[in-house]
């Protein structure tokens, strides 16, 4: 049997970092649900398995906390560990680290477990018996925060409106949900990135969107805390409705 | 002395994929840049020494036509050789190859070089005493047609407009050349994917952009061959400046 901690060898490519030569943290995040898909697959409760018995793992938070960015070309790891699995959800932790061993951030995130056919959720427990039991790692610490909800007071500003295409869209159809947070931090400009690290990062997902919505990103500000909310809209369906959460928490270098 | 030939393994990232869950070109040619890069660096002549002396390489010409492209969780492989080095272009290959040895696509390239302080071209022979030279490998096959002049009869039909953003950025400050694919490709809808195969993909890179610009997409359509000029603009520069020419070739399926 495996281990209950899973590690997996990434490298920070040249073209996925920006111009302080850092990775961009859209990619930190892209590299984290690698590891997750990787680990759950290796232990037989992974998209392989489940999508033979119509179910599939659905990304309900994600939080990362960053002290430093692995730069262009360095090799770092990603370590990956299910801390918790209930009838409905399950928290999966993140640590790291870079090639010295020096920690650079982690990350929590927690998912459902959805049947494919009826989209509704399913008991997790159900699967191969409880197998995700077998691997449940509490020893090992998160020195982070865990997500709090995202709380919002009134309607935030209207910072973008981002039409979506067929880049932002996901093998299931839906847009991916690394591509929300891209288009977040594109939020902000080269000019703030220079006098701004982006040190926290709090996303929930809300609900799913497809290739030609409309997504509006509001905005509220509270000193270097930015609370964003995102909704969807369409053609044929013009009301928004709330689709993505984000904190992002900056401090200034 | 390493062989002229570099061969580096990829994997189809599962979040890199389309609806069909095969690899986006996008990140094909991402795969192929960073062969590229990992190549030049490994034999001395990449942009790790080169910026030691206020020099890099300037990607001028990208042409890949794949039969089919890796799905999710594939391996695949890129060979990358260097077939020809002139003065100021040297020409480079790539061949991709899936796990089993099928031959997936190839690639062909054109690159300058350029001092990074003057942004003027470069005596590439002179650098190292014409390392490169000793690289060239001429005899290795690269069975598709090499860039031609992408040729525009009038303007073309404006299809988008797309302002540019942080995360289009790369280290240099420039936008991405991997982002120009990957906006080109989001002027067809999955719809459009559905029943066509992109075959052949030309891109011209003419002229640099940098955050903030706005890209003007003009369409021309012949058939199933689609050319696109890029331009850009800016608040300062309001005049539309042509950066990249695209050709993509589509098949129907």
């Amino acid at each position: 049997m495996l281990g209950k901690v899973g590690t997996y060898g990434f490298v920070a490519e040249p073209f996925h970092c920006d111009f302080s030569h850092r990775l961009m943290l859209g990619h930190l995040g892209n590299a984290m649900l690698n590891a997750a898909d990787y680990h759950s697959n290796d232990r037989g409760y992974g998209m392989e398995y489940l999508n033979t018995v119509h179910r599939t793992w659905v990304l309900s938070r994600l939080a990362i906390e960053v002290e430093d960015m692995p730069k262009a070309y360095d090799r770092f790891t990603i370590e990956t560990w299910v801390e918790g699995a209930m009838k409905y959800f399950t928290s999966r932790n993140f640590a790291v680290t870079a090639e010295d061993g020096r920690p650079l951030g982690y990350g929590r995130s927690i998912w459902a477990m959805i049947d494919t056919d009826t989209r509704q959720p399913v008991d997790i427990l159900a699967v191969r018996d409880g197998l995700i039991s077998e691997y449940i790692e509490t020893d090992k610490p998160c020195p982070i925060e865990k997500s709090s909800r995202v709380k919002i007071e009134g309607k935030g500003v209207l910072a973008r409106s981002v039409p979506t295409y067929y880049s932002d869209v996901d093998v299931n159809g839906h847009v991916n949900s690394v591509k929300y947070i891209e288009h977040a931090l594109d939020l902000f400009g080269l000019d703030f990135y220079k006098s701004h690290r982006l040190k926290r990062f709090d996303v929930a997902y809300v609900a799913e969107s497809h290739q030609g919505d409309l997504l509006k990103f509001y905005v509220q500000q509270a000193g270097e805390r930015y609370v964003i909310r995102i909704t969807k809209s369409s053609l044929s369906s013009i009301e928004e409705v709330e689709v993505v959460r984000l904190l992002m928490g900056f401090v200034k270098e």
